[in-house]
């Protein structure tokens, strides 16, 4: 293989698509305490505004995903006509089985048939929404888990999850998907249901070829290496998807490349590697804005990601493999890191000019008085946050 | 030393006194949900009255810890005495600087002067209500932190915080005492400006003797070992109390001894073995029983610290101490397991009788009926929980 | 169900085995020391005789696990029958590809074919070895890795992998199996080739049904919920067996139940929960005794485990099962800690007595003479010990 | 104050100073293997040799840490001397106290008194080595802990380390200074006698100004902010230096900023806004090259710390105290990221030359035929180890 082709880097960042969450437009906080902000959407076409203006100025984030009942409304069609109408479109479908008080002991693992039943009932009501909407992918994320030792016998637990799991697998369309995500805790404290990627990966298999792994990058436990986990998926054939976010300590839900940018692109890097940069991944955003203006805490991040990407792409493979070949660690790891410590800000700010947009995103929002619009004509009514 | 005599492990264990925090008897949850319970309280008073509950079935829990804004009443002096017409008396003042907007970037550690003050006033005022209940504890906990790096400057919001603890202390009545409590992380999401017992011993250190410091069990990064922790500060004498509860992987705020008895074990040995046992020292619990109803979820947690504690007490220093001096590893590692592993239910059997009580705390509780009064009676009006 | 047997639970535990590994009669240490102990063995003949004096305080430890080439002899069927005449016999074989400086770069995993090829024989040769002692388990831990990112592919080093363990199932008879061994770092501190249950599945499920998982209890990431994998494992038929150890921090292979005692037991809660209370599991101990003497420590570690044992096999199931499905989480936690906190010391005399042996291992190993007897007698020649 | 000065900062980095590690040259591994390398040291001459080579390379290396017994030679002042005739001067000595068979349960905490005098005696002997060689610094680190609970008394262990201390800082001439270390765990692993820089900066402050705490970025618990210990540290005035390597998990060990370099970053950039860049503070490295080649690892390390430096330098104060005070979350961050995105090698390569040598190091040591010429040479005799 030659060197990256710097036109081929180019053509790659340019169709790159990076999804964003219509909840972190809205408020958010930790169980302290949720700080409101001036200009929070109110409605969920007001979040896909935002997401419009995210995606005019990046070039690279036209696509919204939705939490359901957090975006829940009257007409699916209606609300992904408005999200064309400004400019992007609904992507994966976020179902929520963690907010009722029905939830409190589990949803579709809950150890009362009621409870389950009502939760599945949830999941297929949001793949009726994904085919009014044209989503492909359907993302779970189970709360379900349980806080002491012997609360709930931890493997009935598992047949429940695979029972609802094969009711939505089953009625999902041909070219709908199932993303299943993983986490190793919170909200529950001892045991949680879908505590990592090979529990993810057990059931996915069961389930069938539409039946993907996502990885949530805050997901893990200390020291986890997680792009051996992102290579390991692509070899099997089940990385669905993406959450980028970014921790120093547990899910901390920060902006994607702000607390470990190097390991945001070695994780990119096995996604080049591996054959996974493509539509068939989901690059989505899965983040908290707890105390930074979400606007541009968004920009900032999908701006992190396309660094993190153009440096993953700028590897040069034949010299890597030659290294790796030869045992040569030291002149391996430098083809590696010669691709990192390159500064590809300019780079990006081509591939902008490309798109015709101004070549520094934050710069053109902040003028762009967006921000003192929605926050003069959002002034009444309720704030959309989690919960809301 | 001679062998543990079972008299005056029996006399310890009934004076122990376990101080419990009015907030757990109100609704807690994570940051995606609180589940609300049924019967929980809706003022100061009714919090008091459920912690009561706790001491005539435990017998060692007459003290409550108030938390400010939370608890805040018109009349702190009859606050105090409704609590002694109950049957306990206040405790530790915890104060607050974490749920007005005004601190999402710090309290006394913001930038800006002015909300400094406000939370500066804050601690003044829980010095004021102090000297109202005869409370002999003010404990600070500061929520201050920063999420990015670069977000502040580390070093000036450590000289903040040091002029804000400096007047706090200065306000102080000579019987009272500042306890400083650390925590690894949460909500700050970066650097938290008080994270570990060094940074809390230095300043105690600058303050003066009544300037100690807490150890929350569950503050720690993991594979910390606490323990060792509890020893220094008793060698520096600089142990003011504890936070009770435990975790599995952050925060978790379950209840103590649940996630890991032998650690609990292991530190009250060392509380013991260093001279902490006794007033001095402040046993409190801080937990969260966001999905187990509460008060059977603090006797229960009573009841684990008692069981720590009599084992801790009956491990024998005559014969650790001639393994140790020796160097028979596993001989004195082999003392402290017979401790461990007695079944010390019994003796505290003898020790409820010995406090005129039922052996049996759980049973008494839930034959009393209060669960059910409280449920009846409580079902109007707003519940108490965080932020209420 | 009804509430445990006595009777049930006496015959369970009189018929448990625990293998014990020739290791750990051999010196060890960390990379900073091995300190060397008196009357270590230095033949593998005479790791098997002082094996067997843990069998005969135990009475539960009749199996012992070899170490190629650590334990390797001209004539594999004499050292069986020697250890038949000692009172035991040879157990689990231990593959070892880390210690040639071939192996720097890894083993089966390494880029060059001729160091894979070098590396498979020797598994291979395991495999003759286990025909000759009548071995039935293989048990596989590669210290495969890499150190830097970029150093080697990661996919294709797993693709690597899966060659060599294919050949090696292929080799294996009708009645042997494969135990695949995973390890979150150590010696590698870049990315491991097996690090986590999830990759040993995958590999597993692609072999065969006699390809299965071991869980060493020191190989996790902090906050892993180890009996989750254990039940994950039973669920899904891949529960091969146990590397039991303890550890504070990494992989730190104190005795078993020193650490986290209430983790063996819930651990062992689900073996029985699962069916996996039987000879199909493999439960062996996995071990280093760097400063306490050796066999005392091992009979220690076969007792922590039978205590841990019986104390799951007393938690109730009935009471369980009815405290679970009435989403009782106090009374289900209850139940489980009924157990835990029962002193069974007593009740495993009464096992011993059952036996035939003295109820108190280590104070009858102390008496035996056995240790100022190898001391005397193994004064000279050259010590086992890790790469020797 | 003005945005950083390029020929301010180019000064700087020209007047940097990093202390390479004698032992660093020398072969290393884990507990499982130490990997030999062709043309090791076999003497502590040899190494200087070698680090002469990292020295003309880098230019800003010229200082060499010795560790003792490691580095014992007859006459300390000869081979000071034989420093200089290849261009570089002895540095840091570092105390070994965990190599010989009566350290097996301590040194300096060890119970027996016997072993505590011996051990402190090395201390000793280290400054009588410092007279001899002119050096500044004393480096402590104690593998001392216990791994069982129990096994020996925490606060006793306490009381003998201080008493050591006490003799050894009495001992110092008045331009020499102690740094203590101290590190989480291993080898021991259950309580180490230094685990944290609190206990490290406790004992400090008891001695005197010139006992200053030593940072190992390798020696902390997952989740451990460093630079806020960093930037704490020189807050009191007490951060006497750095051991830099890098980790994924514990203490791997490796090259400095190969795990992190986004944290290498932070961490100095605390040190230039603590005032802690100048000859005050030891810049040491302290790594092991199990796998890759020593002199060209270390070489690397170098420049991995120079870049970091150069980004820390670059950081604008004046916009980062700007968008700090006025409470700009986004924009503080933005400020040192834009710092740390620089591409600073051609920064770096200008510093080179300036310093008279090849901008590239790694492509001139590679030309030098140094590593041949050792080979060659170098067939013969013990080489130098950890141990050796």
């Amino acid at each position: 293989m030659p060197a990256p082709d710097l036109s081929a880097v180019t053509a790659a960042l340019t169709s790159q698509r990076i999804e964003t969450p219509s909840w972190a437009y809205g408020n958010s906080g930790t169980r302290f305490k949720v700080f409101a902000q001036p200009g929070v959407p109110r409605t969920p076409e007001e979040k896909l505004d935002d997401a419009a203006r995210v995606h005019e100025h990046t070039g690279v984030a036209p696509v919204v995903a939705l939490h359901i009942p957090w975006d829940r409304v009257p007409d699916y069609a209606a609300l992904a006509a408005h999200a064309r109408d400004v400019g992007v479109r609904v992507g994966t479908i976020n179902a929520n089985v963690f907010q009722d008080d029905d939830y409190k002991l589990g949803s579709v693992t809950h150890p009362e048939p009621a409870v389950r039943r009502k939760a599945l009932d949830h999941l297929l009501e949001c793949v009726d929404i994904m085919d009014a909407t044209g989503s492909r992918d359907l993302k779970l994320w189970f709360a379900d888990g349980t806080n002491y030792p012997g609360q709930d016998d931890l493997r009935s637990r598992q047949d429940r999850l695979a029972e609802a799991l094969s009711a939505v697998y089953a009625r999902l369309g041909p070219e709908q998907r199932m993303l299943l995500e993983y986490k190793l805790f919170e909200p529950a404290f001892y045991a949680t249901d879908v505590p990592d990627w090979g529990t993810a990966y057990a059931h996915c298999l069961k389930l069938g070829p539409r039946a993907q792994v996502v990885v949530d990058t805050g997901h893990h436990a200390p020291g986890t290496n997680i792009e051996f986990i992102v290579a390991t998926l692509l070899r099997e054939g089940r990385l669905g998807g993406f959450d980028f976010n970014s921790r120093f300590y547990a899910d901390d839900d920060l902006m994607a490349g702000a607390a470990d940018p190097f390991q945001l692109f070695r994780l990119m890097y096995e996604v080049v590697r591996g054959g996974g940069f493509g539509p068939q991944t989901a690059f989505m955003l899965d983040q908290c804005h707890n105390i930074e203006p979400k606007i541009p805490a968004i920009i900032r991040s999908v701006m992190n990601v396309q660094e993190a990407t153009a440096k993953a792409l700028l590897v040069d493979p034949a010299a890597l493999a030659a290294a790796q070949t030869s045992g040569d660690v030291l002149g391996a790891n430098a083809v590696l890191m010669d691709a990192y410590n390159t500064d590809v800000r300019p780079l990006l700010a081509t591939v902008r000019e490309g798109l015709g947009i101004d070549p520094d995103p934050m710069a053109a929002y902040a003028r762009s008085g967006w921000a003192e619009r929605i926050t003069a004509e959002r002034a009444d009514g309720q704030q959309a946050g989690w919960g809301a």
